[in-house]
């Protein structure tokens, strides 16, 4: 337990042997020595009728001399046994602890629940070395690589360059005995020895880090226990060389030394932040000896070194999709010197590892049901699949989402309004801010907003806004604000030739202007229109659940993004934020070598939608301006909230209401646009 | 031919198919695009009654668009097609050539007289890329991998961290045409992508080179013709941290940074010397791809940054004895930036890297005869076998046989004697120089040495002045010189307890004292009880062949080297001089990787035997120290050489003529030399 997997043994058997013939994964350093604590199970004990045995602990051999002495001088909890110790007598329910924690470590944070079986791509193993003989002149290495088979079975590793020099203290040190950490990731490889340490070495680190635009996230775990022992994130200092992706792009092109330059910027970063979660959960950043990388192309690029100038243009071509392997000091990354680092395989050229590792936490093709999965940024990673097929595309929104091209948008942060609702009687506002509590019309509000001030509108408020002025009827379908209502309420107000709307009287004023609005149905409509053409391609008119991946997705409520048909409809209880989706994607590949092998697998088979070739996007794009949409029924989400009556079609188009749809802003534009 | 292979293909078959299906190498770069010009064969007319056919100029196909474009552009001599176009019609008879030059390199220097069949672990593939596609969105180096195994076989290569950010320009560079560099060494291994030029690059190059205490050689080769383009020597810089091997390793104790220094030296010198094959070539050192390295077990160690302190004691550990794999700048060797690197094992603590290249050259085991391999030097490496069993050992003869500790030794130079004739009757000599044609009693040669003068005895004619002096009676069985002989000659004259013989009279005077004999017996009876060990070891009393590798066996004589008994007997007819076996066994393993596998597996193979550990070694010691022989008949030596009379056995010992076998000196007795 709690695999489940069962099967019979002669008496006699360890534990350990019996768990490995029936592929469940117990870890062992030392090679059933006794020494390194790391195979500790534990015996349930009863009448299991589920399994038609009766489990006793007499069915367990007693401690013998070398688990007694472990026990002694390492200490073992009530009920633990070293499986590669104990032995089997009888019938036996087995339970493999899935928190054996050998050094103590504070496990500070839990930033994953899930369980992620372990087959990690570096292995530590005890071996106990021939001494020199002048009869078999083998060298030291020689004999270690013959022990290395013999006890565990790695044929003909390779060795990596800095250890050769050292490798004669090594054996020496403590007697010929030493830890050899061996990677293999892929089964046609040759293993290869990355670390050697003196005597038994009983733990080994790695760590899994998504490069966002604008945010690092790591988590660093140990590889023997899959405990996640810090999780943290740094921003990502490139954005002083640009806000958004594009204008990166354009740095590049434009600074001789640009693509260097950010290179340089992110590795520093990254060494940055491995020094801060190493210190977090007091680990020794020389112990760290795998690394799995996820990023969006173009940091996935930049972090490689590769120029990324040829994804700001069509044909959008990667130069590398594939997933890749170095040791982690060729790119920079100060780990141990024999440490590896892994990168997931990008899906497209918007499409990027992060969205692969989304992909491979979430596991569309992994069920039945018609999965979405989005991501929503400056660019919407949207995959829409399940077990028979997969369909992923990215969609242009901008940054509308984020805050930006909104009059009174800004970033999440102490001030910005989080949350609001519209009386639809009154057209009264009330909403809520970043750091405080209370409800704007709540008594008590403008003493505790006092401090910080109510500064703007981030982007999980500007989505709730804009709704609820369509529910309150402030705007139309067409998303237009009815200047009638200025006669009712001093809320709508004229603004040149169109309307606005007072959310907060104050310094500053914030208000929502039609172009906000305009520039929200932007957005909304790419990533519609985005989903909907997955949508079409899979030959489906609903999708049976919704991932938000991203922060964005954790801070918005689903019933408001479906009130302004950003996503299609869907029963609300099966819409849910994942968080750092592409992190935890990262994360299993790190502990799990499988998980690699499965998302290079997928990747490939994975369909590639670019949007911006597909002739009927245009029209998705057009229907999907208005609120929810112009043709496509919301049918659950009616159920849940009371959608204001569909205008008649035929009625004339609006000023501004149909768009065109967006395209991929040109470099050129880009660049002009910041010379301004 | 020459291969002599033969088979059966539809009408229509390119002959280079034809060629693989037979297993016969015939080199072709662009992938029978007719660009290369490397796949070029001539037809042999004629009636070929050993095959049974008549080969006809018309049973080849005319020369096709492309073929004569080729020929139009690039040249195709009288008589060759490029056999990637040029296709089977009828019976033939098709010779590949041996010599294929495509870029007319000048070939400076054949200095290995065998052809080695080609398999290099490096092979150059041109392939032309697709272009990037939206709608199939796969990298760059993606597609390039796609189209390595669809033209190549290449299955999911590899590829070198440093090229993956130049991989755009290079596919760009010359329309997506570009050849690519693949190293697979073994089987097991993963092809790795090495390098990427633009465009079709036809000729790729590797260095052969053997470290030896006193002298670096290097072999720069073509690895696609197989051609040896220069062959050039330095002498190796660490004599200055100590002339022989073991004054060396107590360098490395005896200072903190020996080692370091050590390593530095000798890779410094490496690269100077890679630097002056290039400049001699014509050859950039950016277009070497591979290089293989054997050298004795200290100078191994040294230049892998390995400390050798272990070598100089027993057990005489090696810190590595298999062969090893590197990329060439991870041990600071500087050519092209993903080039490899080799070396071959050592067989064990004495027996090193440049005995397995012997080995390899030699091929002992390649045949039924029992040969003998010796390298002579401070230490001599001894191999004895054939196809059934190998054994090796080290003898320790010291540096007697270089002319160091014999009184008017010197090294092989200008004014050296080199060769020395003893008349029987008069008792008086001639010798000749190097650097002089003449032999000393012939007229003129007083003039034509009065440049260089007579400065010494270089090991060469110290084993002839010996053996002379034995066969001229002058010294006896048992080494001693005949002090009666005063009286007949003055040549012979009296030096404190013992007597000497006058060679030259003179400035400087060159005598050779009763020391001297005594040095070279210990030398020789080393060298003898090491050969006659495995004799035994092997149960045979004769060995067939004897092929002496290095420069000592260049220049000896083997009818002294026998009459002195340094060698057992054999005829002389089958003994040689195979000059630096060890670098011929490099260039080997460089040209083809199945030498690799051989060497390593008969390293793996070849029994060793530490002459230390050997009881009997003794009394094959003291036996050995008598001219030629205590016990040994020398047959074949007597039908070509009239021996002195064997003595009666009951003589008395004679003072010094019976030594104790050497042994390794300490490093501690070594030290206390220096610092006298």
């Amino acid at each position: 337990m709690p695999s489940g997997k069962r099967g019979r043994f002669p008496i006699g058997t360890p534990v350990l042997d019996a768990a490995r013939q029936l592929g469940v994964y117990v870890e062992s350093v030392c090679g059933g020595r006794a020494t390194c604590g790391r195979c500790q199970i534990e015996v349930q004990e009863g009448n299991f009728a589920k399994h038609q045995i009766v489990s006793l602990l007499e069915n367990i051999s007693p401690k013998g001399a070398k688990e007694e002495r472990y026990e002694r001088v390492r200490g073992l909890p009530e009920g633990r046994r070293l499986s590669c110790s104990a032995t089997i007598q009888g019938d036996l329910v087995v339970d493999v602890p899935q928190d054996t924690v050998i050094n103590a470590q504070v496990v500070r944070k839990a930033a994953v629940d899930r369980h992620i079986e372990r087959n990690p791509a570096i292995q530590l193993c005890y071996v106990e070395v021939d001494e020199p003989d002048m009869h078999k002149p083998l060298g030291d290495l020689d004999r270690l690589k013959l022990v290395l088979e013999q006890d565990w079975g790695w044929k003909d590793p390779l060795i990596a360059a800095h250890i050769v020099p050292q490798i004669q203290g090594l054996l020496r040190k403590e007697g010929w005995g030493v830890t050899v950490a061996i990677h293999r990731d892929m089964e046609t490889s040759r293993p290869c020895i990355i670390a050697i340490w003196p005597g038994l070495k009983n733990e080994a680190y790695g760590i899994a880090c998504d490069i966002g635009s604008t945010t690092i996230a790591m988590h660093l775990v140990s590889l023997l226990s899959g405990r996640i022992l810090a999780s943290s994130g740094a921003p990502n200092p490139q954005i002083r060389f640009g806000e958004d992706l594009m204008s990166r792009v354009s740095y590049v092109m434009m600074n001789p030394d640009g693509r260097e330059a950010m290179t340089k910027a992110v590795r520093e970063a990254v060494n940055e932040l491995i020094g801060r979660v190493c210190e977090e959960a007091s680990v020794n950043r020389d112990d760290i000896l795998d690394a799995v990388f996820v990023a969006n192309p173009i940091m996935h690029h930049l972090f490689l070194g590769i120029d990324p100038t040829e994804l700001g243009q069509a044909p959008f071509a990667l130069a590398v999709s594939g997933a890749m392997d170095y040791q982690a000091h060729e790119i920079d990354i100060n780990l141990n010197y024999g440490a590896r680092l892994y990168t997931l395989p990008c899906i497209a050229g918007h499409v990027g590892a992060d969205a692969a590792g989304a992909a491979l936490s979430e596991g569309p093709y992994r069920q039945e049901r018609m999965m979405l999965l989005v991501d929503v940024g400056t660019n919407a990673e949207i995959i829409l699949g399940n077990s028979t097929r997969v369909v992923a595309a990215s969609s242009p929104t901008g940054p509308a989402f984020e805050g930006a091209e909104i009059s009174s948008g800004q970033r999440a942060a102490p001030g910005a309004i989080e949350r609001v609702r519209i009386d639809p009687e009154t057209l009264e506002p009330k909403f809520r801010i970043i750091g405080v509590d209370k409800w704007s019309d709540e008594d008590g509000f403008e003493e505790a907003a006092g401090a910080v001030g109510v500064t703007g509108i981030c982007g999980s408020a500007i989505i709730e806004v804009v709704a609820e002025m369509y529910l309150a009827g402030i705007i139309s379908e067409d998303g237009v604000i009815n200047g009638d209502l200025a006669a009712r309420s001093a809320r709508i107000f004229q603004n040149g030739r169109t309307f606005s709307y007072l959310l907060r009287d104050g310094e500053p004023r914030i208000t929502v202007t039609q172009n906000d609005i305009r520039a929200i149905q932007l957005a909304k409509a790419a990533l519609y229109a985005g989903i909907k053409l997955l949508m079409e391609k899979q030959g489906v008119d609903h999708v049976d659940m919704i991932r938000f991946a991203g922060a964005f997705g954790t801070f918005i409520d689903p019933k408001y993004a479906m009130v302004l048909g950003l996503i299609p409809d869907c029963d609300l209880t099966d819409v849910k934020a994942v968080g750092n989706a592409s992190g935890t994607g990262a994360l299993m590949a790190l502990l799990n070598r499988d998980h690699r092998r499965e998302i290079e697998e997928q990747v490939k088979q994975i369909e590639k939608i670019e949007t911006a070739l597909e002739p009927h996007f245009q029209k998705l794009f057009i229907d999907a301006m208005a609120l929810p949409n112009k043709v496509d029924p919301f049918p659950h989400l009616s159920q849940t909230v009371k959608l204001p009556p569909k205008k008649a079609a035929a009625e004339e188009g609006v000023e501004g209401a149909t768009g065109t749809a967006p395209r991929r802003r040109s470099r050129e534009e880009r660049a002009a646009r910041r010379r301004q």
